[in-house]
């Protein structure tokens, strides 16, 4: 496991990431839960119910963000050097909640577009309304740090033996067959942008 | 999105996840890092270097766990209402620090056997020294909670256009070939419990 500086590697672990763990403090004590992101320049955007309690206290107090991209698990020689192939990125911060009205819409823009790239366009803008449901948060990405595990297990076949079958099973993730909505009309086609989506 | 109180649905989550993120608090601010884990009847274990800051964190406070699996990207016909289906437990409780040897092993293997199903006994069992060097977490699972989100969109045709595609694309994973150590000999078979792995 090496940390990583590299502010490029940051970028393509949450921009190759669909979900984010988001940890707060409540009473003194850590929740953590799962939630949609986006990323634009030097800020994630984290949105949400203006109910949710995460989001509240998310405003309120310093957080932590860890997004996590799982590549393989690590078959050892010896059962404590099992592990996981993974890139991992972790954010500390404060949100700021976004109030501005063009601010929070341009980060809607940025969450729907990472969730769903080419569905900004398609869908339509939000109108007033819509905006005014949301809560939007922006963290800063100044205090971030990357981490990843890649390639062999720790013990060598000279310390642990050469009978043992020892690598890597590689993680894929992929995308399966579309499922139109139970109320699509027929004639609805399937646009490119879902139809051709790799990310 | 509704929450779901049975305990097999609990286990369903905890059993197809391979990573978990653990949330503590240091110093007042929460730290979430992802880590492996596993589970035996009520108790998740956790492991790691006895050395390290976030279990040495958890051992002394109360901590959360989620483990989150993705299920597939909502398409509405929104943008507030674009969202993801997923399966997510969350975990509150204060693990024990796990020192009885026949224990320690016993978790180890549970750990194992959930990242590698069928390794702990093909790897043979772990030194004295091997269990000295990890050091185990036990979490009780009874104040654990699963939610899951499945399903359509948000939005109806009626109420936002039928002219506009809405509906999920599944989210799939898969294991790709297996990679050897660069110091495997090449008269090691690749066993079956690797070959054939399926969750």
């Amino acid at each position: 496991v090496r940390a990583r500086l590299d502010r490029a590697d940051l970028d393509a672990v949450l921009d190759e990431a669909l979900v984010c763990h988001l940890a707060v403090v409540v009473a003194g004590a850590p929740t953590v839960l799962p939630t949609t992101f986006g990323r634009d320049g030097d800020t994630l955007y984290l949105h949400g119910s203006p109910a949710a309690r995460l989001l509240g206290a998310a405003a309120a107090g310093p957080v932590c963000v860890a997004v996590t991209l799982l590549d393989g698990v690590v078959y050892a020689r010896t059962a404590r050097n099992f592990s996981a192939n993974y890139r991992s990125a972790v954010i500390y911060g404060t949100p700021v909640v976004v109030t501005e009205p063009a601010v929070k819409r341009h980060a809607l823009s940025v969450i729907v577009e990472h969730v769903a790239p080419g569905s900004w366009d398609y869908v339509g803008r939000p109108t007033d309304r819509d905006l005014a449901a949301v809560a939007v948060l922006a963290l800063d990405l100044t205090d971030a740090s990357v981490k990843v595990r890649a390639g062999d297990p720790a013990d060598s076949a000279a310390a642990a033996g050469d009978h043992i079958w020892a690598g890597v099973l590689p993680r894929a993730r992929s995308w399966g067959m579309p499922v139109p909505a139970a109320d699509l009309a027929d004639d609805v086609a399937l646009p490119d942008h879902i139809r051709t989506r790799t990310r």
